[in-house]
């Protein structure tokens, strides 16, 4: 199964640090130049800005504003850095309401020597504890499940499977998954698991890149959509199926791609968005 | 939990490739005169040798021939070079049966591009094609799961659930599993699935390094036992628990631990394994 070609930009969203080489204000009129739809919006991008004027400014250029990328990283040895680490994501989920963005995307977290296990578990509380304010200020709470290789450090969910099962504990309609096909390619379960995520009303955002063969760099050497081996047409049919019909957001890490001038990695970029993803 | 440590080493195996600075007969000579059990036999080092000697000579100084690493890369996209797979496949259980190798450990193979789904075919039908050969010779073949980072070019089995799957299919007591930590230790079904493996008898062999944090190298950048973030003797305890008491394989790639003299490394081997395996 493949997807019909995508024919324009209404479902193209950028993430700020895709276009590192920019600040928002940059990435905000280039992306608009170019009739790019939406942005999410990473969080050192507010460092030093008004978060309230920063969304008005995305808005007035005739931007969505699709989401803040990242909280999470709960997980920590130390109770009082967990405690920190729950101060800091209440802390994106006001900047997300003060934007405009929906949505806060989770990156976990995990300890390297911690068991999984334990990881999930102060994940899951730590989720949990920031509940009350997300659902005071309307704010969507997106665990995304991280690739394997990312397990000692950096997420201790690494599979959609193992996301549902988080989001199933914690059974909160705020609560879903950010689906990015860099991570979760590789599974033989993704259908059953794209169509439990679904089915549960938590398929909250789709990120896209590519998997490079080979792969130089486990962080920043991921693909532009159609460099890499990923079956990008194959697994957007599969979402659409599954009632996914929103915002197609560009998510790519590479050192590569980030040492030529971002404007033609904007080009490369929406060429690539309507002939390989 | 956690296992009891190792205090000799009767179960110790190491892999050429390991000490790769070592031809065979050094290998050899190094590992018998530091009491180490058991060699795992990588194919390269058999090259411009007779099969039959080197067993012999193995044999001779006190060690154990655990398995010949490695066969498998079965997908391809011609037919014709599937078939020559297959002959190669052939060639390395006739190896293994003149090296006295009961084992052939199988690196599976993918296709960057193809699906994941039909190199899983190609897989199952390609060593369904070698096991005539194989009971003849009574050699058992071991799918060996890799890491999901490896799902592009090296294996479409990237957990202990698929490889269960295809062993499942195939359905004969010569095709079995090598549980290697470096792949599988993330995987939130590790404790099912390897209930599964040995309730089906296909236990066969146990593969033990590290994962480090970071990791600067997809392939070559391994740890030692201890050097990394791998809960070794939880895992070791929960085989153990499941029935395996098998040989302990040391298969470490490192281009940190390559740098250095081989019998350095092999002293660190030892004392890794006795105090973090």
């Amino acid at each position: 199964m493949s997807a019909d070609p995508l024919t324009d930009f209404s479902r193209l969203c950028v993430h700020t640090i895709t276009t590192k080489g920019w600040e928002l204000e940059e990435a905000v009129d280039h992306y608009a130049e170019v009739g790019i739809s939406g942005i999410t919006v990473w969080r050192q991008w507010l460092d030093r800005r008004n978060a309230s004027q920063a969304g008005d400014r995305i808005r007035a250029a005739g931007l969505e504003v699709v989401s803040l990328c990242r909280g999470g990283f709960y997980p920590a040895v130390e109770e009082k850095a967990r405690k920190e680490s729950i101060l800091d994501n209440q802390r994106a989920i006001e900047d997300a309401a003060t934007l405009g963005a929906p949505l806060v995307v989770l990156v976990c977290g995990a300890v390297p020597g911690q068991s999984l296990e334990e990881s999930r578990k102060q994940i899951t509380d730590g989720i949990a504890a920031t509940l009350p304010l997300a659902e005071s200020v309307g704010i969507k709470l997106a665990i995304e499940p991280l690739h394997p290789m990312y397990a000692d450090d950096r997420s201790a969910i690494n599979s959609l499977a193992s996301a549902n099962d988080i989001c199933d504990q914690l059974n909160h309609p705020l609560v879903g998954i950010a689906f990015d096909v860099y991570h979760l390619w590789w599974d033989p379960e993704l259908e059953e698991q794209t169509r439990r995520t679904a089915e549960a009303n938590r398929f909250f955002a789709y990120h896209v890149c590519d998997w490079m063969t080979p792969t130089h760099d486990l962080l920043n050497d991921r693909g532009l959509m159609g460099e890499g081996c990923i079956d990008l047409r194959g697994i957007r049919a599969m979402v659409e199926q599954n009632g996914f019909h929103g915002m197609i957001e560009v998510e790519v890490f590479s050192n590569r791609w980030w040492n030529k001038p971002t404007a033609e990695f904007l080009k490369a970029i929406q060429h690539a968005y309507l002939h390989h993803t």
